[in-house]
């Protein structure tokens, strides 16, 4: 009987991208490894679902042991559809990534790396979303190997605490110094579009920007950390509710 | 000079929605209504943003004053290209909805009318997502009219503490009994999808599901007060950061 653990891969770079490659590879000397990707890019998807179109399951190539999936839909809609048709029991843990690109600071709400990582913590599964800041497809992977190793086989020891899961962000071109948790650093992007004219002349924009980090210059938070070259970890719930702030807003409203 | 507050108004079912003119006519009262709103329906594309295409305005007939706009985009872009675009100045209030279907308990995290109102909140507008518990494109908005109205005026005259927006939802088919400001209801959805084969006999899939709210029978949350016909207000934060569980997910890692 096999009583290795279960492990879910997904990202939002789809199933081509070198980063859940790289993920996967890491993880398969920890269990069995089944990746489920999105067949195209999702970048931006945030916790996008699919909801009047139908998604389709294809069946890939193993390679080294590792089953590879492709899903015609969104990150979120990845995690879900491999639940109901492709995974045979619960995972004993999801990994999202590896994100070629940020996603430190507001951009865990943008990040469709971070949506399906959220997704698995709304399941119930113990799930991490890992990024490099290095959005090349030949961005290299190799110096964060062994800090991913550990975080993954801390969670998959110790689990995370309810309804939490990480969004773990790795600096680029370099060996990271070291790993801190923090809180993600509080800003938000700024010229947000290169402006164009069509050839009749009509105007459209496509998105670009500039993050403006609005913190002091001190914070103890995953932008200042990164810009030193320390990978960070900021534990996620994603529940918004303001609770401390029920009794601001009966002011407000009653 | 002008001197009436600047409302923006957006939604995520699209400019057609009756959803959305019905709350801009109500705005209007309260000062100058500006509309831009996806060109077409947007549901459940939480703050999924376009990263890979360009983005179009399209003006459309003004009507009793209220300006409209079209976004060939998602919420999100809507927000973003409005600011950059359509807005000469930054609103006063940003309005979202009426949503026609819930945005209660884990709703929050998948909606387009709550990824809007998030990303006003992000640029420091006090911002507001309205739902009602009907999906229908018949659905009477009339029996909200006093309660959408009331909290509009509230938040236009105090204000929201910051980075703090509200997500307010109304029951289906009655005049609410009043408003509740609690926490979202713990929960998530299950039975996800409705299976199919393609007459080549491959098999697809359809997001269907029913939401299985976790919480005690007697809690005091947004799923509880609108089964009871009350209208809820849950104030989020856009920053999903678990500050409270840091030192414990140092334990783990370190």
């Amino acid at each position: 009987m096999n009583n290795r653990p279960l492990i879910f891969i997904t990202n939002d770079d789809g199933i081509h991208a070198p980063g859940i490659k790289y993920l996967a590879g890491i993880a398969s000397q920890f269990g069995d490894v089944i990746v489920g990707a999105p067949d195209t890019p999702q970048s931006g998807k945030s916790s996008a679902l699919t909801v009047n179109a139908p998604l389709e399951v294809n069946t890939h190539p193993s390679v080294d042991g590792i089953q590879y999936y492709s899903i015609t839909g969104t990150p979120v809609d990845c995690v879900k559809v491999a639940m109901h048709a492709i995974l045979d029991r619960k995972p004993d843990i999801l990994l999202s990534g590896i994100n070629h690109g940020s996603n430190a600071a507001v951009n865990n709400i943008y990040s469709g790396t971070m949506g399906a990582t959220m997704e698995g913590c709304l399941l119930g599964i113990p799930s991490i979303g890992f990024s490099l800041l290095d959005h090349s497809m030949k961005a290299d992977f190799q110096p964060l190997g062994q800090f991913v190793s550990d975080i993954i086989s801390r969670v998959l020891a110790s689990g995370l605490p309810q309804d939490i899961c990480l969004n773990v962000n790795f600096p680029a071109g370099c060996t990271p110094e070291g790993v801190k948790v923090v809180r993600a650093a509080r800003g938000h992007w700024s010229e947000e579009y290169a402006d164009y004219a069509t050839p009749h002349g009509k105007p459209f924009y496509w998105l670009t920007g500039t993050f403006i980090n609005e913190e002091p210059d001190n914070s103890d938070t995953d932008e200042y950390w990164l810009a030193r070259n320390y990978g960070t970890i900021v534990p996620i719930r994603p529940d918004q509710t303001a609770g401390d702030k029920i009794n601001d807003i009966k002011a407000i409203i009653d």
